[in-house]
């Protein structure tokens, strides 16, 4: 199933995406998107079988603001360098185990909205990726397996970076990576039944309709059932967490000088097979 | 005003301790004690009147378990290596700007609930901290007063760090962080206007009775105004946030070999001047 959210920030509504490419409204059926729907195995299976005989209702109107596809995000676990060709590009070893860092949820905003360059920024970057959302309290898995049957779907996320609030600053990358509208999320959650190997994804990334980033999931140097066992020694996922799996290749920072990084006015496009497409506009915080 | 929440974990019900020393049931006047109300000056005036006139119902029964202070906290921005004594016991330059690094919420525990050592560890240790709740939305703040007039009010935290998953296992120090039960907070949300110097505060930390933390906010490298402004650059602060301002001198991984890292049993009791006292056993996750 494609599940999303729709309507004006902080008011949006539980939709889905039916087959045939229209838009169905779940209020009569869930009160929202949200960690407690995606551990309630029962309520998914209305949703679902509802969607299968046609029983929700279409969502009439203009074509609606798309919001984040999940709401009450509970955390955004980051993984740093989880590409092979995205650790070359920036002169990083490949890590040893992965690296960790976060977002908040309140960088979250949807796939279309407004992204802001911070004040003061002169390096403000893109980043294509994998988001996974968590289905089930994760806590001490023992294999990458066990990671997998934790997970409740997928989304594509953009973990915008502004790179010398994260590497010159002092301190940890987060400081760069948690600027409002920093974390575009959507269109979709696509269930994990859609996704049979989230290890063949391609993933894209255009600025102003040029292509910047064209990896592939199969680069990964942690796969995502790895990464949320991995995760789960650390911390605990609950269901409702996300993790952003990491960026391949081709962002502004891997570049030559002058590196091409984002301004006011810029329009970022990008998408993961099969979890639908983001259109961002820059605009000065 | 000192704010609290008493009851089970998940289902704590908002009180006030009054200047007797008595626990006062708030649920009649406000729904929780979360960001939404420390936002709200007409609320918090509402429960100064009511225990002013002494108009509050004494929670009657035995001692109640004490909860976090705050519901729904949205981000813990945590400060490192914010003490001179601290960094000096750390072995690193004091920082010539602040370190900032996260907690997530999902770590927060009442201030006498067992504190979990993770699975694999042999390094967990302790840091008291002045913890600063946010009480208004603070983007871009342009001086250290406008910060402190952000702050709603002021907790104990207990910043619990594995020092072997923060320092050695590669990326970023949140994953030392973010173990489950990592960040006991509270008793009390004591109102800012009780606080009227808070550079002004004695820490104080025991293991097993022995004193190992005795510092003092004044030997804060930045002060709580400054922290505020300083981190509203880098992302937007929101009624509900808190901000573990950083721990003074005497952690276990500033001491001589054999550290003395906390193990199943110990005890840690935690204090700050005029915001309550913690007191937690260790255990094993």
């Amino acid at each position: 199933m494609k599940l999303l959210r729709v309507g004006t920030p902080g008011q949006e509504r539980p939709a889905l995406l039916d087959a045939g490419g229209a838009l169905r409204d779940l209020t009569g059926l869930v009160a929202d998107i949200d960690g407690t729907l995606l551990a309630d195995a029962e309520a998914l299976g209305r949703i679902r079988a509802a969607a299968d005989v046609g029983a929700l209702p279409v969502l009439d109107g203009a074509a609606p603001r798309i919001g984040p596809p999940l709401a009450r995000i509970g955390k955004i676990v980051c993984i740093g360098l989880n590409y092979h060709d995205h650790a070359r590009e920036t002169g990083a070893e490949p890590p040893a185990e992965p690296v960790i860092f976060f977002k908040t949820p309140d960088t979250v905003v949807g796939p279309d909205d407004t992204v802001l360059i911070p004040r003061g920024s002169v390096k403000t970057d893109w980043e294509v990726e994998l988001a996974v959302v968590v289905g089930r309290t994760a806590r001490y898995l023992e294999s990458a397996e066990a990671g997998l049957a934790h997970v409740a779907g997928y989304a594509v996320a953009h973990d915008v970076s502004e790179r010398e609030f994260q590497i010159e600053r002092g301190g940890t990358w987060d400081k760069g990576k948690n600027c409002e509208t920093f974390n575009p999320l959507g269109p979709w959650l696509v269930t994990a039944d859609e996704v049979p190997d989230p290890q063949a994804l391609s993933l894209r990334l255009w600025v102003n309709g040029e292509l910047k980033q064209d990896g592939t999931t199969a680069e990964q140097i942690f796969p995502v059932g790895e990464v949320v066992r991995y995760v789960s020694q650390f911390m605990t996922l609950y269901p409702g967490d996300v993790i952003n799996t990491g960026t391949p290749a081709g962002v502004a920072m891997g570049r030559p000088e002058p590196k091409p990084y984002l301004r006011a006015g810029d329009v970022v496009e990008l998408e993961v097979t099969g979890l639908g497409r983001q259109r961002q506009v820059l605009a000065r915080a």
